[in-house]
């Protein structure tokens, strides 16, 4: 083209506040430069951060994300899929509340040639790329806490032994006492419910079953926070008498808690990017590069150790 | 075209599983069946319901959802805002956490010929479409509860007075109860944070100054949660002694406390399916309905009154 004609082309570009047609340029790229995020439980305390460490990394450039909510429902799941296909997305990141694995994407035509990342909740494959928390290494980081501040009877309260996030803590949790040459103070893990109450009622049965107990690890914050109250209600200095640890870093319940919680962080939105980051690199190479990565967490020391 | 050639075209469809492409369906309709999100500051307590009421009434059908979280900052708002633009969104939906009115959208070309909804956060231009909660019968309902169980010494305690939210409830709740020949027990609406912290402060002051107080009426459930703490630890009855109601129904906090909170909720998911649904109005019929739509709050009642 002639420098004038350029120029006139531009001028007018200008002069008509011209953009160019996405639509247009996803035709002839054969690239739709969006991704598919689907949540399956709605969007929660856990999924949220998760989406926003997407969303960022994705977003700086020219990605936009389809936000698609399953609530759980194979059905939506299904219809999100199909939608996502006929719109020719990059590719999908799937994120859930659970760190249980959950079965692969399935069941549509032409998903074989999109890559698709699985974050927090991995998929059952493990030639599909997946990106989780270090439930190892969190335990680990509340222990060696413990041990570290002079801790030797710690006791272990979480939640339902059906969810994933409980045992994994709790089996850790529990082997890195013994490499430490100890047991836990009760003999035997607290298994329970996700809640304030489940904590007040377990620090009960702690507080009479193993008075002499000088800390508690817990499986999230709410729990750790029903431990606190029920030691302050009970006279029980924390962490004077008891110590309390956390887990989730959920600042509505660690700061609100009193004392303040100690607590594990699982660097959910760094779970998001890192997610988010594999899914450019493979639609970039044009092939994934299967496996699970982990996310390490961090330790956050407040006034409740 | 003759029935066996659209019978072959239909065999072949089946046999490569072909779908249309929406890009070039949006080429040729010149719609592309999305819609754009924008939250204005992340993904919060507020938003998320506001985002998923949208996306349920909007992806039912087969408009996908495009996020964009400017997280209070306009440089991104624009860049996401051509983003939206270049992609030829059919609609866009505006959230953000406060109730505080918010300047429109603008600064970029075309977006005169794109419905904008405003949800949760109005736009100051009485022209746009916005979709709000009604913070008049909110607190309407809570004066209206206390009063009819038999309540007459009501305090209010409430978030920062720089707040649309805490400003118009307090209002709303003393006009409310002036109506009633009352006035607050305490003479002043207790302005302050919206956290626990301030709940439990605000319940010793109000114990202190106006001791025959028998009901606290609290702008958010983390205030009405500090306060029902503190009248606890002071062997106060709630809602013997003192009827609490808190504002949000956010249930980790209003199921936590003790006693659990009765409360107003926004119906926030509502708010969300209404700005969808206005949106899907104006986009087929090719113009706005301008003005302001308030969505009723619901009284839930629980334990504490």
């Amino acid at each position: 083209m002639r420098p004038e004609t350029r120029r006139r082309v531009l001028d007018a570009v200008e002069t008509l506040g011209f953009r160019p047609n996405q639509h247009a340029q996803s035709l002839h790229s054969g690239r739709s430069w969006t991704v598919g995020l689907m949540t399956t439980d709605g969007i929660g305390r856990f999924s949220t951060p998760v989406l926003l460490g997407a969303e960022d990394a994705l977003g700086a450039g020219k990605i936009s994300v389809l936000l698609c909510d399953t609530r759980g429902d194979s059905i939506r799941e299904q219809h999100h899929l199909r939608n996502l296909m006929d719109r020719r997305v990059d590719g999908i990141i799937v994120t859930g509340r659970r760190t249980d694995p959950r079965p692969p994407l399935t069941g549509i035509t032409g998903l074989e040639s999109v890559p698709v990342v699985y974050a927090l909740s991995p998929s059952t494959d493990p030639g599909d790329m997946s990106v989780v928390t270090d439930d190892k290494g969190g335990a680990g980081l509340a222990a060696e806490h413990l041990l570290a501040t002079g801790r030797t009877r710690i006791a272990h309260i979480t939640g339902p032994e059906h969810h994933a996030a409980a045992r994994d803590r709790a089996r850790h949790a529990v082997e890195h006492l013994e490499q430490a040459g100890l047991a836990l103070s009760t003999g035997r893990v607290h298994f329970g419910e996700w809640s304030e109450a489940w904590g007040r009622r377990a620090a009960d049965a702690v507080l009479r079953t193993a008075p002499d107990t000088d800390a508690v690890f817990c499986g999230n914050d709410q729990i750790a926070r029903g431990v606190t109250d029920a030691l302050r209600e009970r006279g029980i200095g924390a962490p004077g008498d008891i110590a309390v640890v956390g887990y989730d870093n959920w600042d509505t319940m660690a700061l609100a808690s009193r004392p303040p919680l100690t607590t594990i962080d699982m660097n959910l939105a760094e779970i998001g990017r890192i997610a988010a980051l594999r899914l450019l690199e493979a639609i970039d190479a044009g092939e994934a590069t299967p496996g699970v990565r982990t996310v390490p967490c961090r330790l956050v020391v407040r006034e409740s150790t």
